[in-house]
């Protein structure tokens, strides 16, 4: 498998020089200057061999998406190992410090603190975009608006890296993969369609949509949900054409990054991430939907509680002189100072022991997803010899609510800070966890509740996969993480609840018209973004020069001279403001030139034709759809009537000032 | 939860009296000659209040939404139920006639033409359109054209009662549900947008959208692979913004119809319609991933034969005089006919046994997914009491390869012919089965060959999920019978096996840009579709009137003679052929009428101005395309040039006429 997919991407990366030099010549004639000519002839003739073998089973196109999901996946497993490796680097010091607690405090908060101070540091000197999420950009990308810097290698090299920083300072930042792994994926996506477009005219333009799909399925495995959630995110439409490439690509992807997991004995064969096991026979008491449905409710509400203190947060970064001073010349300080803060706070022999902090995210994530009852247990737990996944949760045997109940309240403002950090990072993962947290709460709450009714069988994991499902489709304003938490921990017993939480939670998330997390981040970027809010915002119009159908030589003559629009609108008078049509220019310039030559005064109407308009808007319409209907129209100029009066209109220059506007206006 | 739900559609319901009457006067004013006017003020005054109640948490539509999902999951429920009762009257009678084979052949053979015979002739004297799966006829509404009488209750009603008959026909008809309840779903849906329509102005447009993914997750318990089935097989472009409503319809059904399951004693909670028990610890050795991707190839290779097969039925029923006779005037004896002779072939004491005709869809399904392997298992059958799911498949001990090929012969041609049968019925269920069997073979095949190299774990069922999936996925051309096939079974560990074999099989079955299933039946219903071939067709033009730029009067008369076109094409000289841009047909006239006045003679361009195109086509856009970009545009004529040279084309009218000879073609 492996061979034959490196024969793709080899011929992927050939024909680069190929096409550059048959131009020329052709590629079996010897140059007589350089080296080894024989040899190259010989290599040539096979790759051009090569070249129409692979052709004539299937377009040159399906390569570049294999190529692109193995590479991605490749680049997911590899920063997995490098950050696995300087995780267990971070443990082992720590271990071997016990017994000087000074010393301990030290290895726990300059480790990350340095690695945030170096990621920020490096990012920001070679590429000063690079940090945060990617998501706005990709997004801003895909709505058409070109941004090539955002795309080239340099950037990806600087995002990598600085991702592995980010992930390396472990669970004390609480930052996730997934947002600069859709950007990484990107970069990938456009680096090989330019070497497609080499092999053949035509250019692929739906890389890029495929690789922003391929991105999420690589982090976790999940090809299914992988797509799913990057359509969700990135697009407002979407075309069923793009379906195959992106599966397939995001199958090749998945596949890869697990055959590596198995390759490098993590696993038998190929697993989800984060493999669970739940009880089959009897998943959950139908009645339990019901909560499940509270639970969706429940993390709804939170959900706004955090975008709310992540938009003020934004804000104050932009607004406060401290903080922007900070984030414009000392960055590398600023990232170590508030790693240092965050570590601080959770220092296992402080505040920390109970967060169960000493776990990183993917041993946090699975100590939530344990299908036992850890309340139950707890109390017999000195009993078992291994230690249990919950022990963490349940310092010196106090009960697990009130660690749970103290993790979510410090996580809260801790996450939000992470947010400021100028570092690559994702903010997907956290809010994951933040939700399985949740639910096991709530889980483990139903247990207290009704465990003395009957001896139940009530599985706490359930509530933690649903409830991470909920809260971080609310926070994304997003339904695919359902499938996403079901793909992640290959437990389909419990999606329908998982789906039943996630459609709830976005109906109290989205019910104020409150951007989502990645509309807030495109808001504080100001990053030409189409706000996906109907209401919010409707068109700032401007006032619309207009001719009324009567017009003589004089209205004319004005109207040509103010203006400099092709088309102008007509109106059936000035009173009324009756919208009948436009005039073209060029038939304006015609009317003034007739009007010279005859004596009696014409109207306007009885020279010009009124054109019928074909596309018209209402003031209702939001942005996005203006948006739409621009781009696919291919008009310059959108008149907004109002119950056939004119209000205005708009043109492509006003739409992209309008964009402009509104990424000002938070 | 489901007084609360029942109060919703009672909501639904009532202001349909209720906003008639409010018209005329206040709901408590009592009218004087009917009877109980304080009970009935009394019982408006508390809608009245309920309705402001529900209207203050969330829009109408969404209680229409959700009531749509319960009404078509209570019929998919109700259905099932009826059929299993008839159903097990058959096996019941079956039975009892033990010991007399003639009588027993009368009753396996009877039983099911009587039921075709009567659900034919019962369709077609009601409402003859109600016959077939329905998906085509949605899929053509979806596209925006206007078919009222599929949508009418009549028909809903007809399609029910007709696909209660065929369904209890069994397994020896093998056709199955999923298409006409998308249809009946697609009603239900016109139904309550006509309500919702009632309560709120705004018609409720996004209803029939959800109503297509609500048919297929009420019909499995399968709410996010409904949704996605349906966007792939009915429309060519998805709004992101209709994903939250479909999945919310999608999650209530699927829950409601779940929850009838358990309401009805069928399980002890919510559980995946087709369990399965595959081990979870070791699911597939990572070298089979290469055995599930030749198995997606020998999927697509077999689709293309069973849809050419398909084709070539549907255009022989077309063309044959004596089965036309039969189809127009002796639909329920045909019905009859055929039932009788495909009960015949499945008789068990002939050749029956050897395809295990003795199974319902269900048990068929179910015994294909056994995770066991039969191969190793069936000589020691008979040391257990209780009866082993594949005992059917292996009568008197004969290996179980050559009943599952025989299967696959048999069933393929009487699938076929079963596929001709003027009744309700879906096709997506006995293709799914049939991949199922596809599967098993291999897998079997591959037990046989390994087992001697290793006590062998290989886990057959396996390979009966991925021939599912990826059979259906080819023969519909769509790639959600992936997520399909994971979702009914509750089998997540082989999801990327199950997908990577989709893809492939899809490869196959689309390489050579044939139709696939669903638009096989579109072109023979001759109903307005879009072929989503992309090559296949491209622009039946019609030879464009079209004018040079020096354009003198006489050549303009004849324009304006011979043509009715708002928008005549200009180009720069019938030579050269290219396209300048279009003048309008009012301009033409202004043109004629100054060159009376004047005397010397002028050009075209120099009197009226070259309108540019907005919009421009190339010979080598699709049908789908042009189609797309016409609604779209709402323009009436859309010009093809290719290269820049004026080609032909496209009005509206003219659109309407392609779709029309494309769908006479086949």
């Amino acid at each position: 498998l492996t061979l034959q997919e490196a024969d793709q991407e080899n011929n992927n990366a050939e024909p680069e020089n190929q096409s550059e030099t048959s131009h020329n010549k052709s590629p079996l004639l010897p140059d007589s200057w350089k080296p080894y000519q024989q040899s190259r002839a010989f290599v040539k003739g096979w790759l051009l061999k090569l070249r129409c073998c692979l052709g004539a089973m299937c377009r040159m196109e399906w390569y570049g998406y294999a190529a692109l999901g193995i590479l991605t996946a490749f680049l997911s497993f590899l920063m997995d190992l490098s950050v696995a490796k300087v995780l267990r680097a971070h443990q082992w010091l720590y271990v071997k410090l016990e017994g000087n607690s000074l010393l301990q405090f030290f290895c726990w908060t300059l480790y990350p603190s340095c690695l945030c101070l170096v990621g920020s540091t490096f990012s920001h000197n070679i590429c000063p975009f690079s940090t945060g999420s990617g998501i706005p950009e990709v997004r801003t990308m895909l709505a058409g608006f070109e941004m090539p810097h955002y795309l080239s290698v340099t950037h990806l090299f600087t995002k990598y890296v600085g991702l592995i920083c980010t992930l390396a300072a472990g669970s004390t930042i609480f930052l996730g993969k997934v947002g600069p792994f859709v950007h990484l994926s990107t970069m990938v996506g456009a680096y090989l369609s330019n070497l497609c477009s080499l092999v053949r005219d035509k250019a692929a333009g739906e890389m890029l949509v495929v690789a922003a799909g391929v991105g999420v399925a690589s982090c976790f495995g999940a090809p299914i949900s992988g797509v799913l959630f990057s359509v969700e995110v990135m697009s407002s439409h979407f075309a069923v054409k793009h379906y195959v490439p992106c599966f397939f690509s995001a199958a090749c992807g998945a596949l890869t990054f697990r055959l590596f997991s198995v390759w490098s004995g993590d696993g038998e064969t190929l697993q989800a991430l984060f493999k669970t096991n739940f009880p089959t026979a009897l998943p959950f008491y139908p009645l339990e939907i019901l909560l499940f449905a509270l639970l969706g409710l429940l993390c709804g509400a939170v959900s706004c509680c955090y975008l709310f203190c992540h938009r003020w947060i934004l804000r104050f970064t932009k607004t406060n002189p401290v903080f922007i001073k900070m984030l414009t010349t000392e960055k590398g300080m600023y990232s170590g100072i508030v790693a240092f803060l965050l570590a601080s706070v959770t220092f296992p022999h402080f505040a920390g022991q109970y967060m169960a902090s000493k776990y990183t995210m993917k041993q946090l994530l699975t100590s939530l997803l344990d299908s036992r009852q850890w309340s139950s247990q707890s109390h017999n737990a000195s009993v078992h010899l291994k230690p249990e996944p919950w022990l963490e949760w349940s310092p010196s045997g106090s009960p697990v609510y009130s660690s749970l109940t103290f993790f979510l309240v410090m996580k809260m403002w801790m996450l939000v800070l992470a947010c400021t950090l100028p570092v690559p990072a994702g903010y997907f993962m956290p809010v994951f966890v933040y939700g399985a947290a949740l639910g096991r709460l709530v889980g483990e709450g139903t247990v207290l509740l009704v465990g003395d009714l009957s001896q139940s069988s009530i599985n706490p994991g359930g509530y933690a996969l649903a409830g991470a499902a909920a809260y971080s489709g609310a926070v994304t304003h997003t339904l695919s993480p359902a499938l996403l938490a079901i793909e992640v921990t290959g437990q389909f017993s419990h999606a329908v609840p998982a789906l039943l939480a996630t459609v709830l939670a976005n109906f109290v998330a989205r019910s104020g018209h409150r951007p989502s997390f990645y509309d807030a981040l495109s808001i504080s970027k100001r990053l030409p973004h189409l706000p996906s809010l109907k209401k919010a915002y409707s068109f700032l119009l401007q006032a619309a020069l207009q001719l009324q159908k009567a017009a003589g030589l004089v209205e004319v003559q004005y109207a040509v001279n103010s203006s400099t629009e092709t088309q102008i609108p007509v109106v059936d008078s000035h009173e009324s403001q009756i919208l009948l049509g436009f005039v073209l220019r060029s038939e304006l310039l015609m009317f003034l030139r007739h009007s010279k030559t005859e004596t009696v005064e014409k109207h306007l109407d009885e020279v010009c034709t009124i054109h019928t308009i074909s596309v018209l808007l209402s003031p209702h319409n939001t942005v996005q759809e203006a948006h739409g209907i621009l781009s696919l129209v291919g008009t310059q100029t959108l008149f907004v009537a109002d119950k056939g009066r004119l209000v205005g209109l708009i043109t492509w220059p006003e739409m992209k000032r309008i964009l402009e506007d509104l990424a000002k206006e938070i």
